[in-house]
């Protein structure tokens, strides 16, 4: 491993598992607890880079899956890299391509949950087969078959060039019972060992590093044995994955599994959550880093991320806000609050001027960098409970009791 | 007239009616020969007001035909106007309404030369009727009967906030006769004469300035008259409207029929035009601004502005450009230039992402800024012609012959 990576846990909380840490890449640190945003297909939807920098953000993720059918790892690579091809030239992470094709060819919940579709917003994409060699799948874009192993999706992860990187793993559905969910987790096991050992064998340079990932499902004894088998091999980070359950007191149970068997000084990142209340539970347990596509996705129908809102947000489309002079959230410093009244981005919301899901879009990714800076002061000072407060208004007695 | 408005003449051009200006309005100065960029909606799609002053815009344009419909002039004027509401705070035009509705009711080629069409594609508006009072037409968003008078364009326009208004005329269609184009010349004349009047009972304080327009279609007498007949009233500034033919020799010849009984002390604004090549004719013949809808438009197709093209532009989603690691003009120093890579734009625009034609948009926005600058540099120092085998490459013997 190179020494350009590293990650220490500045200071931890009192009385929580909430740590604030220093996550060092080649391309940039990052402060966790951190947010990923999601540049899919290698853009941020509607926001430069150079916004996405104004709005505070310090690390993007891209999609293995979308980048090795368009445009291909080669152009990519050909390109400079991820980092350089985006002009981003901070830190990056790249998932391994397996949640898109299991998620879509399962048709299971969790891209649902997770706010994932396919292009044309149907299921374009299908699983073929899962071997133990690795899964084939059909491209959303022509329908072309394609296989992708743990070695390949090292391969081309190592050429889209992300700073860190994921092992190939089973994104095990919801909706099956454990005896399959234990099959695809060892599946997972075994994968991660040959995406180690192909990591290991293309990494001479040591410019990337790579994360593990725990699956098991919502059974604690398989999330257990999941993360004691990613802290016993030589992974960079840990990454918390697969099925979270159904409900929120759910989602914090599986976590809190996995959490109680990770090793203890690699960073963790739970993959694919992204709502306010979430990222503070996500942080208790001692989660570093979070993803998800939501600040960008809701934008675009006019959803604006407001402290302490019920929800978390409001909706700009709605006939309230065409004449309101206010800005999107008064607490926030972003250039779309210090530009644009609610009034306006309604009228280009309404006028369906791509505008409007651009200005509500930089408003959100700063409020989630903004979250997140007030999260980790929040740490330093012991006032984490203080901070939640503030941003999560509403707690429905009936989801709490879930 | 406030003091706040002037038009100077900073130099002249020793070989052309070509001429450096400074043109001032209560919103900031604007250095001429300039380009107008259209935020049709009060909104230059894809591009943010900071992203337009970054790429060196220093007007824009919005059209009362649409802010009318959508989202009403009362709610512009809520929302604090034009300049506030986008926040552009800057220099501002607004047409006068008439141009959209009569060449959509007429179904004229003029919007089709002029690059302007119904958001839905089609003709959804249609032209209902044209009196001695106004015109009356359907909304293209809910198909209610309007009706648009010169004195109900000055007032909407007043509302809107623009710096700079324009009378209302019937935008006089191509294929009809000298009889006909004599008649609609006479109704404009009326218009604006109402035009006049209604607005210098409302500008009391001043914060407007209104243009005339010279109509005539392409017959030298009616021109001549048109242009008399604005020369004579108290308008601040002339534009240039109507058809101008049917071939670049054509506009020139029309252009310039206008432009010999035009206000000599007064700005002149071109209509609807925006090509490279032509933007170097109507300098030539004294036009001191220029506006049109292509550079944004043109960008959301791929069509990127390079100096010195080819028919003065290249279309980044052709496949040649999968693995170019260039910037889009090697000569411009715009945003997307300097961070984003021929490749990388042409893979955007293959994936569908907003950013691959957000990119362009910048590029086109900053190249017609540094066109009108060098065009501004090389009257002063008497090199016009130079900048023009700079910027236009091809010179097809037909067209010139045409």
């Amino acid at each position: 491993m190179s020494t350009e990576f590293s990650f220490e846990v500045l200071q931890r909380s009192d009385d929580s598992a909430a740590r604030r840490g220093r996550l060092t890449t080649p391309h940039g640190v990052v402060q966790t607890p951190a947010f990923i945003f999601c540049a899919t297909k290698a853009a941020i939807k509607g926001v430069t880079m150079a916004q996405m920098r104004d709005a505070g953000a310090e690390i993007v993720l891209s999609n293995t899956y979308h980048l090795m059918i368009q445009p291909g790892a080669d152009v990519v690579e050909a390109l400079g890299g991820l980092q350089s091809m985006t002009g981003w030239n901070g830190p990056m992470l790249t998932d391994s391509g397996g949640f898109q094709i299991f998620s879509m060819g399962h048709g299971s919940i969790a891209d649902e949950i997770k706010g994932r579709r396919s292009p044309n917003g149907g299921r374009a994409t299908t699983l073929l087969k899962i071997e133990e060699s690795g899964a084939t799948f059909r491209s959303y874009l022509d329908g072309r078959k394609l296989t992708l192993t743990p070695e390949e999706s090292v391969r081309i992860q190592r050429k889209l060039g992300a700073d860190l990187v994921v092992q190939l793993d089973e994104c095990t559905p919801f909706h099956v019972d454990r005896d399959y969910t234990r099959k695809s987790m060892l599946l997972s096991q075994r994968w991660g060992d040959r995406s180690l050992a192909e990591f290991a064998r293309l990494n001479d340079d040591g410019r990337q590093a790579m994360y593990g990932i725990v699956q098991g499902g919502t059974f604690e004894d398989l999330r257990r044995d999941s993360a004691s088998w990613t802290r016993d091999r030589d992974f960079f980070g840990t990454a918390v994955g697969g099925t979270l359950g159904g409900s929120k007191a759910q989602m914090e149970d599986v976590v809190g599994m996995a959490m109680a068997h990770v090793h203890p000084d690699r960073p963790v990142h739970l993959l694919g959550i992204g709502g306010i209340r979430d990222i503070f539970m996500g942080v208790a347990l001692g989660i570093d880093t979070f993803d998800c596509v939501s600040p960008t996705r809701i934008a675009r129908h006019g959803w604006a991320l407001v402290e302490g809102a019920p929800g978390e947000r409001i909706n700009l489309r709605n006939a309230g806000f065409k004449t309101d002079t206010g800005p999107l959230d008064p607490r926030c410093a972003c250039y779309a609050c210090k530009t644009a009244s609610r009034g306006y981005v309604h009228h280009l919301l309404k006028a369906g001027e791509m505008l409007g899901a651009q200005l509500v879009s930089i408003h959100n990714v700063a409020t989630m960098t903004r979250l997140l800076r007030e999260v980790r002061a929040a740490i330093e000072t012991g006032t984490l409970a203080d901070a939640r407060r503030r941003w999560v208004a509403d707690e429905p007695a009936s989801e709490e009791a879930a």
